[in-house]
């Protein structure tokens, strides 16, 4: 695939500095070659643009009389975002609906729909135009899949998971098991059945082997736009509005509320039933173990203020240090003491 | 499916108070309609029982005047979650064994067994009645699966995997994957083969996408009734008791042995060669780095005695300022002792 | 399998002590049977050699004359590793290449390659000789597999993976998903295509449900001789020397670079865009925020040096305590400020 910057420019809106030419892909400043394309986003790479080899570099225009040709944006880094989706090409290597895969009679499977080989469609699952399901995907009965959905090798819906327009779930991924809840008998725990479902918003992305449970008797949610990464856990119940983050080996317990645009980092913990506001972020391998008012930035275990959670990393580390010197003043007042008193006997 | 409240309450061994009708579902008290079943179990949510839409509500004795139809129960979370076994319908959508499935001539899969498409059995294998394997599931060779087991799609089970009675796994689960085990030579490191395999016993239940590794030797064992929930870690030669209860997240470093009823919450850590008392309870995201006596209640990293536990999680926030204040003693002690010393010289 | 001691001294390279016989497997000291080789490796279980029922044991020349038969070995436990070797049957009951497989028209799968039941090959993807490939396994379009690869049930390569020789991977492991990468807009979050692959170099082995994501715009390097264990999450644009070690739930973040013979422990959580030297080693559940030099052993959150660390764990429990004890010299040494200047006051 190869593309005039021109085309370029036009298809994203900038505008293009210095001679046109055919660009084949696109690479970082240092490693993009003389017919790819780069981009300057941090100004601490600023001093690359002397040294690459790229044929051209979207950056703001404050940079532009440093290399020869340029494609001038005010936000780089989405609009290399937006220009990889010219060389970029979608997995998979098969059109239409493969006669190794099992569909039950009573599912309905949109004609544009791609069905990959050792695909299961259950019963009354219905797949929308344009999804593409990979080798191994399982799809239990009454499972609802939107349009424009792509489910990579072996995804499993478990039945009745709704998915909305434009999901895309990677491999391994598990929508809709059992959530974990058990109640106690005289005799041991008993299984509560887990009659809830799993369901999913438009432009969701789910990671590899991500887990997502389904609710005990209603729904988990996942709000539109919220982007999960790998190895994630979402418990039974659990709710999240829109535009939320969750990095990679987050786990959220059961019944949580997350509010919109919650960014939660890498292998963050949850506790359940409780509440995080719009728009919190926090820290990564945080515990939250209560509520969270809505814009907090915070981090740690338990997590706390941002500014406390930085002094506390800092301080972290000088803990046995602090512990020697609580010891030592103790004994020096002590000593202090002595002396007075003693002087004081002394002297009285 | 539709049943009658003095349907219900005989089959649970309640008293019903107030009208009998049909019921066709179940909800919380906030979310049932007018047919369904709800239930009271935390006090808390008592005032809940005036707005509530639920046609009854299972309880205690003492709150039965709040309500006009009620089944009468002294443990109303359990007999709930019994309830819901009358609402819940298995999943799954096929009877028989498909022949989309790969069976080994070898194997010996029990007629009232269920075998979905895509299923691969291997040699000698045996699948107990009663016992469904959902698509895309890997049964290795010389497996022992009892009967009444549910293996959702994609559970794998290596060679020699054994199951007991009614264990159910979620899909993707894998069980007897090589432990982690490596010899240093001088080259490099030399795989040491794992030769055991993964015993689970009857009434386990085994989260999505949890991994069970087989032992190097002897065999990892997974205790009776024990619940595991999603994206665990159990490495090679762990064993635990009866009643065990992991949550998500947890990994058991190897050769570590659990007591029965151990409870570990989300995304503890163990080391490995310790062990854990019977009934030992740890709060979530500990480290568990040495052997915990029965009975004990703790958390943190390292985890420590409840009460310790939580104390230092209230003074974890205070550290940076704790830090600070030890200085300022510091310096206040040092002008002290000085203005003493000065003091003395002066009268000396 | 049987096999004589002295056909095992000789393949090992190890001096027979005592009668020649057949052992039919191995065990630990305590486990072995009449028919079993052990080992002693650690000094700590030598109390065991007299209570052993296993055949011979395999130890240092220092401890035969506590046993009546043994191979004199000074590296016991790797000759162990390599003793089990004579024992061990690979995985597996298949050969050739399955009807029940898919394989592209366009992909080339060596003669000698193992291809089970349900495994799906993409276009020009090419798997090499004495590669196996077990049910379920995706080869996404592009993917070049070298040869002597395992690649045990449900693994799954997107487009474009490259593994070299001997590479292990244990079920359900997801190579080549996308990154976690996106580009904020005016109106939400818009995805960075992943256009890069994951190349795993010779003699890798890597754990069950593990993910290794493709890289934005290069590679994500998994050097050679690596060993990852389950569970764990590599991040896009990660590259890592030869000779790693990543235990269980290890997660990685974004573009970091770790050097050789890097050692982290379960649970570690390490921060995007940093490097780790050389041979650093890192202990369980740590965060390691930014660089670390070659070759330190460090732990903790944030990870510090290993001698700070340990007194962190040891100071850990004592912060509660110690908090008091810093509002009590506070106190005390408010109290005697004011006595002395209530003396002073007196005195002037």
């Amino acid at each position: 695939m190869r593309i005039k910057l021109s085309s370029l420019a036009q298809g994203l809106g900038l505008e293009l500095k210095g001679e046109d030419r055919e660009v084949a892909g696109a690479g970082t400043l240092e490693s993009a070659g003389p017919e790819e394309l780069s981009f300057l986003a941090d100004p601490g790479y600023a001093g690359l643009l002397e040294s690459t080899r790229a044929a051209a570099v979207i950056l703001e225009q404050k940079y532009a009389h440093k290399v020869q040709t340029a494609l001038l944006s005010e936000n780089p880094y989405l609009d290399f975002a937006r220009a990889l989706e010219f060389f970029a090409k979608p997995q998979g290597c098969l059109a239409g609906q493969s006669e190794l895969a099992y569909i039950h009679a009573s599912a309905r499977v949109h004609p544009k729909a791609v069905v990959y080989p050792f695909v299961f469609v259950g019963a009354k699952a219905e797949i929308g135009a344009g999804t593409t399901l990979f080798p191994g995907c399982y799809v239990g009965e009454n499972c609802l899949v939107g349009p424009d959905c792509i489910l990579y090798p072996r995804v499993t819906l478990m039945a009745g998971t709704i998915l909305g327009t434009g999901v895309m779930i990677h491999a391994g991924a598990v929508l809709g098991a059992d959530g974990f809840g058990f109640a106690q008998s005289d005799t041991g725990r008993e299984k509560i059945p887990q009659m809830g479902r799993v369901v999913v918003e438009d432009f969701v992305e789910i990671g590899a082997n991500t887990t997502i449970d389904r609710a005990t008797l209603d729904k988990t949610l996942v709000g539109k736009g919220t982007k999960i990464d790998n190895l994630v856990q979402v418990a039974h119940n659990v709710t999240m509005g829109e535009g939320c983050v969750l990095v990679s080996q987050v786990g959220i317990s059961g019944s949580t509320k997350l509010g919109k645009g919650v960014i939660l980092a890498g292998q963050v913990g949850v506790s359940g039933h409780i509440t995080i506001g719009d728009n919190v972020v926090i820290g990564p391998k945080s515990g939250v173990p209560k509520d969270i008012p809505a814009g907090k930035v915070m981090g740690g275990i338990p997590a706390m203020e941002r500014g406390t959670y930085l002094r506390s990393l800092a301080v972290a580390p000088k803990l046995p240090e602090i512990a020697r010197r609580v010891g030592r003043l103790e004994r020096e007042l002590a000593g202090l003491k002595k002396a007075l008193d003693s002087g004081k006997n002394n002297s009285g």
